[in-house]
């Protein structure tokens, strides 16, 4: 047993929890000072009052720009809080039909027995009959849905909230600026961490009220939260994908190349379907993505610790291993958001983007230190992990090991895509510069450097993985994975920082501020480009070892003890599953590009037959921009959705466990590349 | 033991590569009557003469247009030989390099011995020692690089040569051109796949002087042909594709897209360069490539079949069953090529394509009759097959639906890869259609289509292995890949015809020829494109299985008895693996995008320093263009060369035969979709 006692275990984790919630609540609080009109007379005053006492240089930034940001943030939420509920209300019917399948499936599988049975792991125990696990899974599965639901809506809501401050406030310096669009990115990422760490926790409580000592049970339910979690995230991903690069694609082909018109310009109809999809798509999409990644990581740790010594020693400190990391996150991320917020200032623009990689670096570094703590005081110094089928032997430093490599292979991952997207450095200089030579020069040079970029994170993947599977098996990859994943908060606020700052620097185009606005908003908008693009950096890493986690927890559970390529079914499996990806890809690329063809037309047909749009003497009508990208993706995120939970329930039921677990290996190695 | 004795079996191959060269060369005789003039006397007047009879239409056809396509030829071929030429000097260098090393790695592994030692398959038997194999082994990878070299540049030679010819038949009819064009990409294939065999089979008979019934060290000597094959393929394929896509990209983005010119217009600097790339790249690397996959094919199935029952009881007809269905092969490509070249007649345009699908449908169905005949004769009913360390029993015919399902598989590939890139169906009017609404979208498409592209022939090379591998092991996917190589000269024919039908379309453009004979020569050249793409679904169906036979010999070899995906130094090699294709095709795609640049910089500074060049009055400077394209692939073709040659040797010796396995596991899944 650990040092630390299960009663202690049972304060840390939801008090980590709460401190998370609370701290995000204070941060939107902070931003929340900043007011934003929306023309009622009460707050006006108080605006007037603010603005008077504000630098009003050129003389444009006057009320009149206030109360236009205000309506421009207005259309921009209502826009994203209306295409997220039709999401949702898609997803909820999904959802029930989907849980139904999963009682439907589990409960078949022994007949809905309802009379315990000896334990497969524990041996010599009883565990809880086949229903009740049917049961609580489906309930864990939704729960996971509803928490990746929650994570999205809540981080889509403070963005929307934030953007138009992020603006206001670059009329006072671009360190005000920063730090309120950091700030409610930052309140994203606490939320996001502490409310899934919260959820489980309670769910893993509440159940063990009914499963009492079958831990077994317990934490194979358990695995339905990830499953829900990263369900919703698919379609979240997929349809906040399609809706903003169609909107995207859409605005800049029409009104940057055609008509030569600057990005977010307000003459642009669809520029408010651009600025939705910035945040449906990056910041909802993402967040429930981050989201399923998390939950599967930590689902996976469970189901696997407990079949092992933990589970069958009832270790439960031991057993929470993950949720205290995840809880130790939490407050690692807690005093790194300090640095940002309050103990460095940004004087000039060109910090923007250091300071966001010192946050990344700061909370690596005392995350490694926390790790140590907590493997320290949560962990017998020696215990026995499952490896299929046999026992393997593991001490304490060895899970620290595993959580570090992922925590640092996170770091390296990061470093590295912002290397490759920054416009600091010479591979985006590069493909600028090729630019001269035309649009075929510029696509070569750009997918060489996508593949390009690939190379030094799959071997930041690659040595994560050999580490932590040489040394814990699939337990030492589910760990590794929470370890990438520990500083979330402080990830997803980096990550969620990107639209936020994109979205202003929109806003302050559309509501004609000053140049010298803009240009902060501009910075700020360029550095959220590259930092949205370190977001998903961390979620394919992330997802690669979790995926990783998931296929071993999978070969385990299906009794499978070896994968031989050199067996047919595998290879074919293989070959299969590496074309997945590719298939995906065609597909939502095939949507993308019907949905921008018709938002292209659409906003064709707007510039030729609405007079004097674009001299800018009339209003172009934003909301059929923003049904086309809803429609587009709401209808397109169906078939790859189906491509993704069908191949596994058809290759599995026809072809058998050897040939989807090729398909699963095949997909893991060659998606990480595609992605 | 079979039914055909080992004197008819030593008889019917070499008859049959005679035969294959023989209607070769008869084909290359039908070719050069068509005259073509460069000025001098005699030949002069016979072109008048005929020139007179023809029909002269628009009267532009005349004797000067002969002589300027004459010219144009002769630029062309001037062109591509002194490339080739500079080409394979760098490469002889590198191939003795590498065959003194290859002498060493294999000499040095038992010390240089002299002495004869007890083998290791055939147990009880005396083999030869490690010297004698290191010596062969060598002798036949330079036989190997020797024999693709000759494939490779006589290809080139032919297409140089035919050409104009076809341009100059389009004066009378799309028939006659079509037929020219078709000829002699028959000559290429027929002297690829004759050549290939002949010299595999003396150096077989040779090689057998000396090894006696030492089986075992012969054919492990003779897999040095594949590998000398297969090694030249690399960089004859990288160096002539990097050639011929600068060229093209350089000269269609000033020429077509700045300028507002035709394609292939004598005006644009490059034009020359651009003809000369489908030459070298799709003439002489193409036909490197497939003769390496052939080499590999056959050179993997005869290691295989010497560890097993035909080697151990020393049954040469059964040993020689992969030679055997090659010369089968030839024979059938000679009675399908008679339907193209004499028993229909294409009458017009439309029937081009339909005409080239035929005959893929008519040498795929004689020659399953053709295996049939070959397995029944030349195999006895029953014997044991070499299977990871077990002797696997397996029926002759089995072996027969292994080499059917490779044939019918890659006729697969060949019609899907044609729905996807002939101009007559969907796919490719979509993208056409979305270049409406711009790049972007256009690139969407395009990439979401060659995503699409690979999903149908990758099930069709999952079907091929699964029934290959689960019939006869290893050996069943080398001879499935014989199978789809079987009709190499048909396929290679097809492919052929490809860039001599649009090198004949740049000469009548440059020449200057009327309308109509132009509408003929695009049509060809329209209809080339798609069959050089189905060439190319050929070379990557086959390279896969090849790939994976490969891999099994590798393994076998190496003693591996499993390859399990659930080990940690397995999965990092997968995964690693899985990136190598991106990592290569960034190299070469990078490399293209340089050359494309400074091709482009210098047609726009001839169009700029040369007066009069765009109103046709003044000469372009095509020899710096050619220089450009010259320079650079020679230049580049090193590093991603490089990169598949010592990733094998760095990963075996520092991460051990495990890791390696998965390394080739990964690229080879991986490497399948992204070609």
């Amino acid at each position: 047993m650990g040092l630390l006692s299960e009663g202690v275990t049972q304060v840390v984790i939801p008090l980590a929890a709460l401190v998370g919630i609370g701290f995000a609540l204070l941060q939107w609080f902070l931003v929340s000072r900043i007011k934003v009109s929306v023309g009622s007379g009460e707050e006006h005053d108080g605006i007037t009052d603010r603005l008077i006492g504000a630098d009003q240089e050129e003389g444009v930034d006057t009320l009149e720009v206030t109360i236009k940001c205000a309506e421009i943030q207005n259309a921009i939420s209502v826009g994203a809080t209306s295409f997220l509920f039709t999401e949702y209300r898609y997803l909820s019917i999904f959802m029930g039909v989907f849980g139904v399948i999963i009682f439907l499936f589990l409960g078949s599988v022994k007949g809905f027995s309802t009379k315990s049975e000896p334990c497969t792991y524990n041996i010599g125990n009883t565990c809880k009959p086949a229903l009740a696990n049917a049961i609580f899974t489906t309930i864990a599965f939704l729960l996971g849905a509803l928490t990746s639901v929650l994570s999205g809506f809540l981080g889509m809501k403070i963005a929307t909230y934030a953007n138009a401050r992020t603006t206001l406030e670059a009329r006072k310096s671009v360190g005000k600026a920063f730090v309120t669009a950091f700030r409610s990115g930052v309140v994203m990422g606490f939320l996001l961490a502490a409310n899934g760490l919260l959820v489980l926790y309670v769910s893993i409580n509440l159940f063990k009220l009914y499963y009492g000592d079958d831990w077994e049970g317990l934490y194979e339910s358990i695995t339905g939260y990830g499953l829900g979690g990263s369900s919703m995230a698919l379609f979240g991903r997929v349809g906040g994908g399609i809706y903003t690069k169609a909107a995207d694609v859409g605005a800049d082909l029409v009104g940057k190349v055609e008509k030569n018109i600057p990005e977010d310009d307000p003459r642009n109809p669809a520029v408010i379907a651009d600025n939705v999809g910035d945040n449906v798509g990056d910041i909802a999409g993402m967040g429930s993505d981050l989201f399923g990644s998390y939950a599967e990581a930590s689902c996976a740790a469970l189901f696997v610790a407990s079949i092992s010594s933990f589970g069958t020693h009832h270790d439960y400190t031991a057993m929470s291993y993950p949720l205290i990391i995840s809880s130790m996150g939490i407050v690692v991320c807690l005093i790194t958001t300090l640095f940002a917020t309050d103990l460095f200032e940004i004087k000039s623009i060109s910090k923007i983007e250091s300071t966001l990689k010192r946050q990344l670096l700061i909370s690596t570094i005392l995350m490694t230190a926390g790790i140590a703590i907590v493997t320290y005081f949560a962990l017998p110094s020696e215990f026995t992990l499952f490896d299929f089928g046999t026992a393997k032997i593991v001490k304490n430093w060895h899970l620290f090991s595993c959580v570090a490599i992922g925590l640092w292979a996170g770091l390296a991952i990061g470093y590295i895509t912002e290397y490759y997207t920054s416009n600091a450095y010479s591979p985006v200089q590069d493909v600028a510069d090729s630019c001269r030579t035309g649009a075929s020069t510029n696509v070569i040079f750009g997918l060489a450097l996508g593949y390009k970029s690939v190379i030094i994170p799959i071997f930041a993947i690659a040595v994560a993985i050999y580490v932590s599977f040489s040394l814990a098996a699939m337990y030492g990859i589910a760990v590794a994975a929470l370890g990438m994943l520990s500083t979330i908060a402080t990830s997803l606020a980096i990550d969620a920082y990107g639209p936020i700052g994109d979205n202003a620097g929109g806003i302050a185009e559309m509501a004609g501020m000053s140049r010298k606005v803009r240009e902060i908003t501009d910075a700020l908008d360029a550095a959220g480009n590259t930092t949205a693009a370190i977001g998903k950096g961390f979620a394919i890493g992330s997802a690669a070892l979790v995926s990783l986690a998931l296929f071993g927890a999978y070969v385990s559970r299906a009794g499978i003890k070896a994968v031989d390529v050199l067996t047919p079914k595998v290879f074919i499996g293989l070959i299969v599953g590496a074309m997945l990806p590719y298939w995906f890809s065609a597909m939502t690329m095939k949507s993308v590009g019907s949905a921008s063809l018709k938002m292209v037309e659409e906003v064709r047909r707007q510039f030729n037959s609405i007079p004097g749009l674009l001299e800018g003497r009339a209003r172009p009508d934003y909301a059929s921009c923003v049904k086309i990208s809803t429609d587009a993706s709401l209808r397109e995120m169906i078939p790859p959705g189906a491509l993704v939970m069908l191949t596994p329930l058809i290759a599995g039921t026809f072809f058998g466990v050897a040939t989807l677990a090729g398909i699963l290996a095949g997909s893991l190695v060659s998606g990480v590349q595609v992605c």
